[in-house]
């Protein structure tokens, strides 16, 4: 499924119908103010990595109904016949264009539970209409990258090659989470559309069907290192690894130059068994710069579990696990209306209350201030009230939990992590490269504690409601339940 | 992202690899066979269900090199400089163009452990070049499928509805995956962009910021009411359930005609206790046809438990763990050489040997038979290797454990599952429409036992290597173990 048209369609036909209401109610251009966030990390794990910001601004620049999509809206019905859109509205849509502005954490920024990843503020019906664009944009890539950051912090310093296309979600879910996998740290991908649209560099090697082509093992490497005689790289175990490292060893030998055996790749078995046995031949064979890749199903896990074995493995490559963000089915970003201004222009805050506490948005209009210590280490991020008076010294309390505090003292230095991306419709933001986005997330994961970026039980870091915000929103979710309450009973 | 380009690069870097050298080799026009399986049942369940046969069509039908992707090609280069592709290697992407054969199992139908999905018949080249291809666009969409139809499965005769697209991956994750959860058996779709595409029907209601864009939730209603008083659904859990449930009441009283108030939805809270409490208070206040929506990161597990409980609720909105299959990260399928024919004409099965069991493909060419009782109920499925003698009776083997056994008796009729897609290539199939791909799962989903379509530890559907085929694969698998014994020991 390749997409071509406009993306207007992209969404949920409520969105639409809210809209509809909306412009109906003589509201739709009533101001307000949502904001994306998810409300667990995923994974069990203590940490998210923002991905799929350009990816989106790109969806929003051609964000628009065709005539043709307008036909389609014109002739959907209800159960019992009446047409749902009337005239006036689709009208609307045909001449829509995003007046107003975001702001959003930058790619590779470190994001956690009900911290705002987007802010959207403008009129109820243009902030309405993005909402699934939003959360289509940026939940699956914020998975991804999340994994692939995860993968990486497991492999140490060691390169993780991204190998999964054939186990994405079609070619745009390829597209998107093979870049998400380079945003999380990742070196280099299979995927070469990616590769060309992106500058994500390419690797790759061989697979078992090569082998099977020839009559024999040693054939097919023969044939193989004639064709590829620099940058060797041989998938030894489509019958048996050790036989296979032997006949790669023959091979390599009658090279010009046998050091372009720059690689061994191992895809089954036991990896730390196998690996040890390659490296002692290899070393043997003078070969002590052949590079060992391993690949089977890795994820975060399984490579802790090898490198604590002392898997003589260089090179990770890694496919199903880390594209699908195997362990969570999705980041669960949800995008909620959280203020809307009054005639006297003051922003009131908007609560949906559940008996689910994490369920329970924020109300007002926010942003996010993360503090550092000297060494430039994370020490705890605020998420302020922005119509509330700054304080003057920070205090955070645990946003499902409040009876975790923190005074936020000895602060070195601090930065604001929403930065504006529209202005009244125009886009304003200064796009990094891909490469940039890479190195902002390996910087990023430098500033935080290993405490917190371990793959399992991460120690809690504190992100919380500074303490004006937390009182204010304790005080709406009392307003409610007693109004619900004097009702009820 | 949206991908408007050709479709040639959608691939991993080492099918080229592999391409360019089978072309240096001299045989990159030598007739092989590949088949497309998967290796274990998704969700642990007992079976899985077809689906992205007609969107790999298309991509096939697009797939194509441009210019742009060649001067691509052309700039890759190896870690030691020197670049990859020869220009004849390339002059032949260029006018590249698929020329052999395929087969594949239709859409809907249900599919078992190691039996081939498609099979590709050509020259290596083409063969290979279309793996990543293949894998991209039936992994995922016959994951979700499968999901979808154990979803539909739970909820009996209940209409599922999907409303995942906020939680998809991507655009085009959002289109295949809405596609597939209508192929697995869905009711109708949020996504209005699959709607216009695939003709699938579109149902929606309205979300918490609706409600909370109004003073108070009363009015909220009456304001949805007032644009739609048809046909209307009203969220009644932004604030409390049951005085949300009270406000709809009143508002659909004021209806001309409050039958209208076709909906309640809930999407917290516990879904059996508040239906029951629910479905109470609209039956005494006369509303015995306003029907109760339910959703909340639903899978068929939670949807058995509520039917289990007798929870009242009538429609199942169901998002992110249908349209990201949740519990599997893939399907794991995999595409593999099995035949190579010798200049004689005779085909030559391939295999490739791991001492994991799972990763032993099936050598030679295969079709597969399954076979009805007079109930026209599935007996048994026997893959069978077309180039080996048609047996007089069917005896099957398990494919993983040759211990298990079946004579295929008494059976009343049989079909082959694999059908005619490309001939010499060209594209002959005559596609079903959407819907009829929809209801194919129905009616085969009611051919199958019910013990092997249950969620948890289903029966063992007998689909297994027709008894020639498993003893020439064990003879294979006997002679390379034998020349590796004899090499090694």
């Amino acid at each position: 499924m390749i997409y071509k048209q406009s993306t207007g369609l992209n969404t949920d036909l409520y969105q639409l119908s809210m809209a509809a209401g909306y412009l109906k109610a003589g509201i739709a251009d009533k101001a307000s103010f949502f904001n994306m966030y998810f409300r667990k990390t995923p994974f069990k794990g203590g940490f998210a990595i923002c991905c799929g910001l350009e990816l989106l601004i790109e969806q929003i620049e051609n964000f628009a109904f065709s005539q043709s999509d307008i036909n389609y809206l014109k002739k959907i019905k209800s159960s019992s016949g009446e047409i749902l859109f009337e005239d006036d509205f689709l009208e609307t849509l045909l001449n829509f264009k995003f007046k107003g502005d975001i702001w959003a954490m930058a790619e590779g920024e470190i994001v956690f539970p009900l911290e705002p990843m987007i802010t959207v503020q403008g009129g109820l019906l243009e902030c309405q209409i993005l909402e699934t664009l939003i959360l289509n944009s940026l939940n699956y890539t914020t998975l991804v990258a999340t994994k692939a950051a995860r993968i990486c912090l497991a492999s140490g310093l060691e390169p993780v090659l991204e190998f999964g296309l054939r186990r994405a979600p079609g070619i745009d879910g390829g597209l998107s989470g093979t870049r998400a996998c380079y945003v999380g740290g990742c070196s280099a991908t299979s995927n070469l559309l990616a590769g060309k649209m992106f500058d994500i560099p390419v690797k790759g090697t061989h697979s078992h069907s090569w082998v099977l082509s020839f009559a024999d093992e040693l054939l097919a490497f023969e044939a193989y290192a004639k064709i590829f005689p620099h940058n060797l790289v041989l998938l030894i175990d489509t019958y048996d690894s050790l036989t296979g490292l032997e006949n790669a060893i023959k091979v390599a030998n009658k090279l010009a130059n046998p050091k372009q055996l720059v690689g061994i790749r191992i895809d089954s078995g036991d990896l730390n068994y196998f690996s040890a046995k390659i490296r002692k031949t290899l070393d043997i064979a003078g070969f002590t710069n052949t590079k060992i890749f391993a690949s089977n199903d890795l994820d975060e896990y399984i490579i802790e579990n090898l490198k604590y074995q002392k898997a003589k493995i260089d090179v990770w490559a890694v496919g199903t696990k880390m594209i699908t963000a195997d362990g969570e089915a999705s980041l669960g970003g949800v995008y909620k209306l959280s203020a809307l201004q009054n005639d006297d222009g003051r922003w009131q805050g908007k609560v949906k209350i559940s008996n689910d506490r994490t369920k329970i948005n924020n109300p007002g209009r926010y942003q996010v201030r993360r503090f550092f210590d000297s060494d430039h280490k994370m020490i705890a991020d605020a998420l302020y009230n922005i119509d509330l008076k700054k304080p003057e010294s920070w205090q955070i309390v645990g946003v499902f939990d409040s009876d975790l505090r923190k005074n936020i003292i000895n602060h070195h230095s601090s930065r604001e992590l929403l930065k504006p991306i529209y202005k009244s419709g125009e886009m304003i933001y200064n796009f990094p490269t891909i490469h940039q986005v890479r190195q902002n997330t390996l910087n990023n994961l430098a500033t935080l504690d290993n405490s917190v970026k371990r793959s399992v039980n991460p120690h809690l870091y504190p992100a919380g409601l500074e303490l004006s915000a937390h009182l204010q929103k304790a005080k709406f979710i009392a307003q409610v339940r007693d109004s619900l309450f004097a009702n009820n009973n």
